[in-house]
């Protein structure tokens, strides 16, 4: 390939692939086979997944899993998940059902703001800008009615805006700081067209604001649009029960609780250790994400902002003991929605939806924690006892062997073989072709 | 549902789907057919990706585009992305176009560290322990002999080993703190098993170190794991061009290079706004991450850590004017695998991989980094110039009437309607019905 391709997005779907074959695959038939098999022979429900986004050529797989057993204020639930990691599934399954056992999670949503800013520059002086920002505030609100009016009739809308000074930070720079509660939705479209709305508003009526010099009236808008960093859209999810209780295998229960809280508080300290502890949390709460249709990029750009917010890269979830009763809990922002964008249009975000009983987003968000606190509890689980290598060897192992193309016979031998040893992919190679022979 | 599910885990697939529709679809066979619909064909293809986790019922379908175009260091590529959010594709297609006409993306990779830790507790005297440990260094590597050759016979392996001293930090807490080269490997795996065994061969050595106390010999190891923070797996990419030549319709190349210069300087200073920044620089990073099998999660962690690691979470891209040359750069860390994990195992990853012309871990890293600033380009492009809704709104108001089935004319007709006004869901049903009649 050497000249750039013209007018590509504008092709059909098969005219698409065909230019992928010809130039990536040239006398190589199987690739356009492999595309092929991944569309799904509905053509109509393959055209709705190909709109989604541009230049589609075929479904990417992600397994689809459910995690059954998980008490949460006392009603069970089965938590959908869409991810590619093995273990995932089986040890949020795990901690399901071993938190069951214990009375189970408590969540509380602690808060569901969202904002928004419009970024602008303004060269003058910031008393006259205070004052007149002062009286074209019911103008602004009055001029994104026909976005609100419909937020508004269930309960929600534009909560607050405010004006901030950030001229120490950079020279006439200012924002328009807004808050909104957008109930059910994510919002990003709702607070994004009445911040561009808010734009539009306050550049027109700067012209016109009589004690503004000309320079002053030339108000120049940088940017408008939400921000991912939801300190207070915010829920807790816990769990609790005697030390006793902990008790699991040889291993007593005040000594796997101090083991534990030594790893929890690890992460507190450790930014090395915070990093991952935080990355196997939000490896439960990604598969929740993407399986209910809502965006993870959003999801993980707010949470691990907020690990970060004291100035130190720190551990979403903590640990004690008092009086004898161990408690494990998580603290973090998930701005989620349970109406709107793909929630509606993908089959299998409707279905994942309906497999957790139709939440709302307070309530989605609340499961949503617990797949993330029963993800870190399973991960700090295996960590401190067995090491997490036994459990993702195992997996390894298998995928390694249908790789190969195994029969159920030799993954038993080889399975049997690998117990207690590393597992390395050249190790399980030769090991198959002893088997094979 | 009122009582957990037991051996959920041990039935068939068909049994759980049966439990599932039992469970939450009483008189409903339409989620099982969807559940079946998307199922592929193939049997032994399905059964590749149900092994792929636990628990699997079906296939999440992400759709899977190609952003053509992208000219990285004098080389074109078609950069596969799997992504489920509307106008990422597009906005990656566009920018690598616009810099395709300004010389392309010029990549750097700054270093490929990567990092791990045997986390664990001594209660005495660290002189002797420091002793403990350079005598015990020659024993710890030799211990994971069988793990690391083939590794080093690549020319990669353990490429640093540390004592830490963590007691100010946490009573008897202490670390070794390994530095690892993994090559086109993730590694996540072979950093696991080496930290594992290093673990393993510390407790069995403080047994037989002459100068320890009892106390001192009982090394209590909490846990062993490699860190998603890698500040130093590191990859630089940037793109620049004459002010003059970003003249972009009736925008003065001048203009257009101080708002968006503005804009990233907010990025830098502004924590609200550097998250969203990030987030969407994330989107292109995420989907080809996806695309080529590897863990987003990990991904995200990393990066995210990184842009706060200076004490206030910051932009990841910078920008710059100099001598009449317009630059603008991220560097940002990307600990990435081409081989293992689901490089082999995932038909779509492989096919990926063979787009992108079957690049290492250095040439992966360096591709991704593009499509995260060319998807940075895009957004600031948009926010500084028209507007985010503008082509998110087009996007929106499509999905919106596939979702009430509209026909093509229907669709031509309302998308003419809706052309400078505000899409919302309400609206558009409104205007649909009208249409339809």
């Amino acid at each position: 390939m050497t000249k750039p391709v013209k007018g590509f997005s504008k092709r059909s779907k098969k005219e698409k692939v065909s230019w992928i074959i010809d130039t990536f695959f040239q006398n190589n038939i199987d690739a356009e086979k492999i595309i092929k098999k991944y569309w799904n022979e509905d053509e109509k429900l393959q055209q709705l997944h190909d709109e989604f986004i541009e230049n589609t050529i075929t479904n990417y797989y992600l397994p689809f899993g459910v995690a059954p057993n998980f008490l949460i204020n006392g009603t069970l639930h089965t938590i959908p998940m869409a991810i590619e990691e093995s273990s995932v599934v089986a040890a949020a399954s795990k901690a399901a059902k071993f938190w069951y056992d214990r009375g189970g999670f408590t969540t509380e949503v602690l808060g569901t703001t969202k904002i928004g800013q419009v970024h602008f520059l303004y060269e003058g002086c910031t008393k006259k800008l205070t004052a007149f920002f002062k009286q074209v505030v019911p103008k602004l609100l009055s001029s994104t009615q026909s976005i609100t009016q419909n937020m508004e009739k269930r309960g929600g809308g534009i909560t607050g805006i405010t004006l901030k000074d950030k001229t120490d930070k950079l020279d006439n720079y200012y924002q328009i700081h807004c808050e909104f509660e957008t109930l059910d939705a994510m919002g990003a479209n709702f607070i994004n067209s009445c911040l561009e709305q808010f734009a539009k508003t306050l550049k027109q009526e700067a012209l016109l604001f009589d004690d503004f010099s000309n320079t002053e009236k030339n108000i120049s808008i940088v940017m408008s649009i939400l921000s991912n960093f939801t300190p207070n859209c915010l829920v807790k999810a816990s769990v609790s029960c005697p030390v006793s209780d902990l008790k699991i295998g040889d291993i007593s229960g005040e000594e796997f609780a101090q083991k534990f809280i030594t790893a929890v508080k690890i992460a507190e300290i450790e930014p090395y250790r915070a990093v991952t502890h935080n990355k196997g949390i939000m490896n439960g709460i990604d598969a929740v994400v993407l399986a209910t249709g809502n965006d993870f990029r959003a999801i993980e750009a707010g949470v691990h902002a907020y690990a970060a917010k004291g100035g130190q890269y720190k551990s979403l979830t903590h640990a004690n003991i008092e009086n004898g009763i161990f408690k494990f809990w998580i603290e973090l922002p998930l701005a989620l929605g349970t109406v709107g964008g793909l929630t509606k249009l993908h089959p299998l975000v409707k279905l994942a939806l309906e497999i957790l009983q139709k939440p709302n987003a307070k309530e989605l968000m609340q499961i949503v924690a617990v797949a993330g606190l029963a993800q870190n509890f399973g991960a700090l689980h295996s960590l401190t006892t067995t090491g997490i290598q036994k459990g993702h060897m195992k997996m390894h192992l298998m995928n390694i062997l249908n790789q190969l193309g195994a029969t159920k016979s030799e993954k038993t031998t080889i399975a049997a073989y690998f117990e207690g040893k590393t597992v390395t992919h050249s190790n399980v190679v030769t090991k198959f072709n002893e088997v094979r022979g």
